[in-house]
């Protein structure tokens, strides 16, 4: 048995999304996050996506623990499929992680499992022993309250994996990133460094979360009829500020769509959230205040179809726009949103409400951090090998470039893909194989899918529709004209001209092929060529052939 | 006979594309730019939208003229439709452009009608008069070259149409635009003002095309291997900085892919393109120059998938991008284009290229006007309607409260939908009743498809599939079990658990219903009420109903 570390990212490395990793040391392995992501836009019908996590599943037995770092989808929404998938262990893996995301996290688990589970609440600067491994949890400031950094201490060396984060120096619950800690650590020893990479584009630092406060006091304190805010739920400490600012400006807020709600409540039931006696108001009371006596906080700040944001620009909500409604826009699209999120922002518009939104209006920071921050990282822990995690390939390679300014040498940087086997010992790190990491398709109800072939029959008959010929073949030839039905195919009004040639052409084909026994598949290929070469068109074509058979 | 204008914009308002308007004044009716659009993601097989001209088919006999602002797709992408819908003219109208936007549009006009065409070039500061008319044509800046804005001279008072312009202080042919004549025309009196909405939400002024020199320099001189650049075909100003760069680092000039050959090779033809001598070579001489010798010059800088640099980074391409590879990436992503852009710039960093992108580099500048430039225009045409035109709905809502701070009453602002008609008179205007302009989409093979319903089954089978099943009924009960074939469904092997089961239901129903005249739509109900129910999803569901009939 190996005497290395052995570092395997099953998702998240050359993407955003799906994060999950695993470390394993001899026949311990730990689990970090397990996250979902979406579907690229020809992934038709399917709802989101999950890692492959295969490798741990067959080597569940030597799983010592799960640990979350922050309570976002990207990181926890992928938790159920996993305890899932290894639920036949007759005792599940205990998943660790701060109040908040445990909190978030146990909505995910199916009643089934959710007894059979055991989550533990951990504190900052706590730490736990898990076999080979001593965890440390480290505070870190991101868009979602109670996020953590991990300090790993191993046979080998200390791992420092920073889950999201960013050096809020002013952030909203006045608890700074552990900075002491990060540099103890490094003045230690670190042996290896796993950093996010999301931001790594971004010249100098990201703003604080606190630099938000002007532009949403000055886009709620100007408003003269309702105020309908978006952003995202998970956004605690956002939620906070346009609470407090709605409060200051004698708004009632009414929580609008059912994350929002879930999310907020939560919150305020683990103490995340203080509210101003009385400020939260049921859908129900809307009427019994007036239009400047009401911010409505809402989700769909991604023109998600379903969200409550979505639905009011669709008029498809119970609420209706007016004039005078100002709807403030506290996020910016995810990239691939762009487009749902501007066109709910035009019918807004259109419907007679004012809309603020970008980012030079002040309404948004990000939770990642920015160039100087991903420097400042770096220089704390000083670390021997350096793994950029948690981007697309263009990000880890960018995160690549600025340490190596650093002085980390460029043959102990790894830029990894999901699923390779990153091996480190004290003085050498090199990859070694690979498990699988493919995506893993799930649809709404949940199914997952084990192959790619769906999707890919749904993205050829996007493209060109699809036609199904039934030919009934009686006695060795063809009953009468074939049937001809489409769906999705633009030239409908050609299938009564070919249909008498197609029939003829198949009874040409039997009377001079009796014997064939692959009858079936040739009379296929015979309908297929031909309506390819009649049309000038590539849609799916299916046969159908029956042999009609009476005597049964 | 009214005796107003009427202003009738029938594409790229409330929309970025398919730009195409009509203003008319008794029975005379000037055409200005005929350009397409590109589809949402949704729209499955559909590749490009062009405006409904129906109101123009109408009225072909009334046209004077086609006036055309500058030669980008989306200002003269939909002028062959245009012309063949309206072919059975007798005499089709002239067609009026700079000689690059006349170029241009002549490769797009089919040989069938090239002949029947009169395509004028004008001069800037030239004057025409179309009936009713009178034309004058002022230089403005934008990201192709010669583009133009319209002084247009009418009994009711004067009309200025920006076409898509920047003020640029330092254009790269030296030629400003027309600060004089827009300045003129204001002190004369101007009745209307239609101005660029594109980048309203951008502060300040748009950066000169020549600031882009810094950072092409900066990343062409300093590359050690191979140079590739992107940038879009019609940038000829972007293109000519390229060529010279190239030139400065003895670099010789490569152009890939279909359009920067055509498109370059047209602007090299007329003259707008000056190219230092045997700076060009082919493709084929690539072997004869080492590395650091070339620069190749490509299409794909918003992920197109059939372009030169989207296959080349799929490996698509006899090019094969190779460590010391320097990729530039001239252009941003127009928004819906990011995750398509940012795949090819994974992939290119995955295959050991450098990539260089993103406008902190200095690569890119826009080439519409910022929100001083737009009061600027204001300010020089001092008109007493405004339509803010070229833009979403948020855009040209942006644009007109941007036009209220400057003293155009609020009353005098028409933010319009295409197809609305707006009546301008001396003294009063108002939206007068609409044409048709819904959009009208067109595949590959250039076929209009008169109905969404095509699209509409595509949508629907791209997100569960299509089930087809065939039942052969003789003699009132059915012959065999039910074939069920399926594309894009999840659930294949439940097919042969239900075809039973729907024989026996489909069996009872025939004994029951032996007079029923709607027999087939009734099995069609009874089979996909069954699947749907049975599945718990909403495939389409297709039945083939065939009654045997032997006697034939």
């Amino acid at each position: 048995m190996s005497n290395s570390l052995r570092i395997i990212p099953l998702g998240g490395l050359g993407e955003i999304g799906k994060n999950m990793m695993a470390i394993c040391y001899q026949k311990d392995i730990i689990v970090i996050d397990c996250g979902l992501g979406f579907p690229a836009e020809d992934e038709y019908g399917v709802d989101y996506i999950i890692p492959n996590y295969k490798f741990l599943v067959e080597n569940k037995n030597y799983i010592k623990g799960i640990i979350l770092t922050h309570g976002h989808e990207d990181h926890i929404g992928g938790i159920n499929h996993f305890l899932e998938a290894i639920s036949n262990l007759t005792t599940l893996p205990t998943i660790y992680g701060t109040k908040l995301t445990i909190g978030l996290t146990e909505c995910k688990i199916s009643r089934k499992l959710i007894d059979r589970v055991s989550l533990k609440v951990i504190q900052t600067r706590q730490k736990i022993n898990l076999s080979s491994f001593k965890i440390e949890f480290l505070k870190v400031c991101h868009s979602i309250a109670d996020s953590i950094g991990l300090v790993i201490e191993t046979p080998i060396g200390n791992i420092v994996h920073t889950g999201d984060f960013k050096f809020d120096p002013t952030p909203i619950d006045g608890i700074v990133s552990d900075y002491f800690k990060f540099a103890e650590i490094g003045e230690k020893g670190v042996l290896l460094l796993m950093s996010d990479s999301t931001n790594v584009t971004r010249e100098g630092f990201t703003p604080s979360e606190k630099e938000v406060s002007n532009g949403l006091i000055n886009a709620i304190g100007t408003a003269e009829g309702r105020v309908i805010v978006t952003t995202f739920a998970s956004n605690i400490h956002r939620v906070q500020q346009i609470i407090n600012i709605s409060h200051k400006f004698n708004r009632k807020v009414v929580l609008l769509g059912k994350s929002m709600e879930k999310v907020t409540k939560k919150a305020i039931e683990l103490g995340y959230l203080k509210c101003p006696e009385n400020i939260l108001i049921e859908e129900s009371e809307i009427d019994n205040y007036k239009d400047n006596e009401l911010s409505l906080l809402t989700t769909g700040s991604q023109g998600e179809p379903m969200s409550a944001l979505t639905r009011i620009a669709n008029d498809q909500h119970w609420i209706k726009v007016k004039k005078g409604d100002k709807i403030i826009i506290s996020a910016v699209p995810i990239p691939g949103n762009e487009k749902m999120v501007f066109s709910t922002i035009n019918k807004l518009f259109a419907r007679g409400a004012e809309v603020v939104y970008e980012s030079y209006n002040q309404l948004h920071v990000s939770g990642h951090a920015s160039q100087e921050e991903l420097k400042l990282m770096i220089n704390l822990t000083k670390p021997k090998y350096f793994v950029p995690i948690h981007g697309e390939n263009r990000h880890l390679i960018h995160h690549r470039e600025l340490a190596k300014k650093l002085n980390i040498k460029e043959e102990n940087i790894f830029v990894l893909n999901n699923g390779d086997i990153l091996e480190v010992d004290k003085i050498h790190a090199e990859i070694k194989g690979k498990v699988p990491a493919e995506k893993v398709l799930v649809d709404k109800q949940g199914k997952i899918y084990l192959e790619e072939e769906v999707v890919n029959e749904r993205r050829l008959i996007a493209e060109d529709g699809i036609i199904v010929v039934t030919v009934n073949i009686f006695k060795n030839q063809v009953l009468e004209n074939p049937n001809i039905v489409s769906k999705g195919f633009i030239d409908t009004n050609i299938f009564s001209k070919i249909s008498q040639s197609l029939k003829d052409r198949i009874d040409n084909f039997l009377s001079k092929n009796k014997e064939n026994l692959n009858i079936e598949k040739d009379i296929s290929n015979l309908i297929k060529d031909y309506i390819t070469s009649y049309t000038g068109r590539k849609p799916i074509v299916s046969s159908i052939i029956n042999k009609i058979d009476l005597k049964s």
